[in-house]
């Protein structure tokens, strides 16, 4: 499926930032490279950009990026950007024959929107848009969203200063190329050069179709720039969760690690890069436990912690700028193996005591096999989860993972008790191993 | 689709054994639950048998057989079962209305053959025949088995004493409804009651179709004592094979396992508690290292070594009587993951010297870290490597897994060199480790 998007306009509340507006960045990516990569990711594959203000900058800014990327743009010229938005549709007519998507460049917006629209149908001579019916949704500036009155799934009227409305419109259409006409026709009837003013028109038709853009939906308009800094407090927040994340990481770890992406994310620092200096923290760590005195003890413990929270930024990273891999998920959880295991490793020849070895030898065994077990059956315990408990009993397990893990080694280290923090973590690595065991044994048919 | 399997027939060169042909055990599973399982695990739900010599004994067998499984199963009696097959088929007129497979109780054969069939298209009046083209196949009584002659993927002509012929009739066949015409054709035309006679004017139409068995294709006709012992071979044979097994699992381990599994096939022991006895004979090894002294150290090495052949036996009889499961997999994994860390912790107390402890312990460590995260990336790099290489450089790769390290376990034990088998464990798999990650970062766009 082809997607326009519109990408003409100046920007004029957001020109003090140096750029066009479609290329100014936003954590690591301009808005427009957003826009094209969510897309991309939901199998669209076809570009067509409506350039206008600063045409050469911006269609430079994306040849280089449709080459590195290897993802099809085509460019449409519409010299008259100062008019309204319809016109920029216009300009696609001769290009764009069947159904297409229809974006801003301006509008940042999740797969979620994308999947909704696309599991839509309409018919020949019908249009979707998107439609928030979150009327509270925290995302959106009341006053400058486009607002929206839907029944029955007709879009009845559209515009800002609409009352009564019910929903917000996202800025993302699934059209047919009856929207050309109905530009045309709101361009000569009303002299009214703008989207809304042709999706009224098709609203009277009874041919606007809303599809709701549901829970999952994240969507934004960065149109000054006060919804420019929302849009990147909000982005970081939601990227950078994630659904196996234990306690420790979600309500400690995530906070610290989104703050770090925020300034790492404008560097050229991959997401790989991330993952290895973490673990070089974690063995510098663990080489600061052998030295075996309480300073270095505390030292170390805080760079394991710090090293758990620096772990964090690599998907994060990822996630933002499109570049998660399965090869870069799989050195991560690599890396953290060896990492656990010297920092253990670590702890019990702190603790180690030549005149009584066994005790210490064994609990430090049986931390480390416990972790790496525990990790090993992760996977698919995770997925059994999330297959068959995700609404009913989800929130009854705490997942003790990695984070939990480090975090008591840290405060083992904090308050000098290393021989308990390795016999605690023994124990409750293997109970848990034990019940997780138990639990897909008694589900054995589901796995 | 419904399948229709002729066990009416006596077997008389089989009747020594004491029970009906179908109900006769081989490795575990009678010979009708074997062809029945086979067909399930391919997608068949439907099942029509046609019941006579004995029909009472094997209807009740089937009748437990199909509640226990909960696999639906239609009997359909033939009286006349002294008679050849082609009436068992006719039998089936009445239930069977469109296209079926049909099989025979007394030919073993695996999923290869059926997916075959399943793939083929047959015309609306047309039948296939699953033909084996691979003329000196080991598998084959040629004597006794029934041969084709196919021109074109068109069966010229059938029978057991055909010559010239090019391929032969492994009992498993796509049929339309014609069979039933056909059969009818030859008992008033020729009197000839053989399913063999009903092909035969089939072909002679033009519409029997061969289907390529294809290189995968396993089967043998049991209708003797003889033919009985060669596919108790050659299916133990077989099914031990796995396409992940190491150099030591290939040529050593699977060749004692199989011994093993024969004898225990026959119990009711489940794959399950195969795996958890393995476990605790690991476990018993590194207690006995514990213990210190060379005599004990052999006899752990011995058992380390048992263990890991027994290791084997759940997958085999797994595999043998369809009781593969994906929480038996998993279950096996992680018990081995503990046996292992259990054996190199156990020889490195064995190895410890309280007057330099540091080299053995770390040397220990890194044995067991390197071995951990030798299996926690295996799955992903084994996926990868089946993919990218199977032709071309699979061969040139040495899996070092499980089986490698206990058996250098086993024969450093037997030589008393622990701290040289630790180090050298720990030089191995650390390397191999990083060189699987150099594997997957070079071909990372292929994970």
């Amino acid at each position: 499926m082809k997607c326009l998007i519109l990408a003409a306009g100046k920007g004029s509340r957001l020109s003090n930032m140096g750029k066009p507006k479609p290329i100014i960045k936003l954590l690591g990516l301009s808005l427009i490279e957003r826009v094209i990569l969510t897309l991309y990711k939901c199998g669209i594959k076809d570009f067509y950009i409506v350039v206008g203000y600063k045409a050469k900058i911006v269609k430079k800014f994306l040849d280089q990026f449709s080459k590195k990327k290897n993802i099809n743009i085509n460019f449409i010229l519409n010299e008259d950007w100062e008019k309204e938005n319809g016109l920029s549709v216009l300009k696609a007519k001769k290009a764009i024959k069947e159904k297409f998507l229809l974006c801003m460049c301006d509008h940042i917006f999740n797969e979620a929107l994308v999947f909704q629209l696309l599991e839509s149908k309409i018919g020949d001579n019908e249009i979707a848009l998107c439609v928030d019916f979150r009327i509270n949704n925290p995302f959106i500036n009341k006053q400058e969203a486009t607002k929206v009155l839907v029944e029955d799934s007709n879009i009845k009227d559209i515009g800002k200063d609409l009352i009564p409305y019910n929903g917000y419109d996202t800025g993302l259409f699934l059209c047919s190329p009856v929207i050309f006409d109905a530009v045309e026709e709101s361009i000569n009837k009303f002299k009214d050069f703008s989207l809304s003013g042709a999706i009224k028109i098709l609203a009277k038709k009874g041919i606007a179709k809303a599809i709701d853009a549901g829970q999952q939906a994240f969507w934004i308009d960065i149109d000054d720039y006060k919804a420019y800094k929302k849009a990147e407090i909000l982005l970081l927040e939601i990227m950078s969760k994630k659904e196996t994340d234990g306690p420790i990481s979600k309500y400690i770890n995530r906070r610290l690690s989104a703050k770090i992406t925020k300034h790492l994310i404008n560097t050229g620092i991959t997401p790989n890069k991330i993952s290895f200096f973490s673990f070089l923290i974690s063995i510098l760590a663990s080489f600061t436990f052998l030295l075996g005195k309480y300073t270095y003890l505390i030292f170390g413990g805080l760079l394991a912690q710090i090293s758990s929270i620096i772990d964090g930024c690599d998907g994060e990273i990822a996630r933002l700028k499109f570049q998660s891999s399965k090869f870069g998920a799989w050195l991560d959880a690599i890396l953290d193996r060896y990492a656990d295991a010297f920092l253990l490793f670590g702890l019990t020849i702190y603790a180690y005591n030549p005149k009584n070895p066994i005790p210490v030898l064994f609990t430090g065994f049986f931390a480390m096999i416990g972790s790496f077990v525990n990790s090993y059956m992760a996977d698919k315990y995770d997925q059994f989860m999330q297959k068959e408990f995700k609404k009913i009993r989800d929130k009854k397990f705490i997942r003790i993972g990695r984070d939990i893990r480090v975090m008591i080694i840290f405060l083992g280290a904090l308050i000098d008790r290393v021989f308990l923090t390795l016999l605690f973590i023994a124990i409750i690595m293997n109970i848990e191993n034990i019940r997780r065991i138990k639990v897909l044994y008694q589900h054995q048919g589901h796995i």
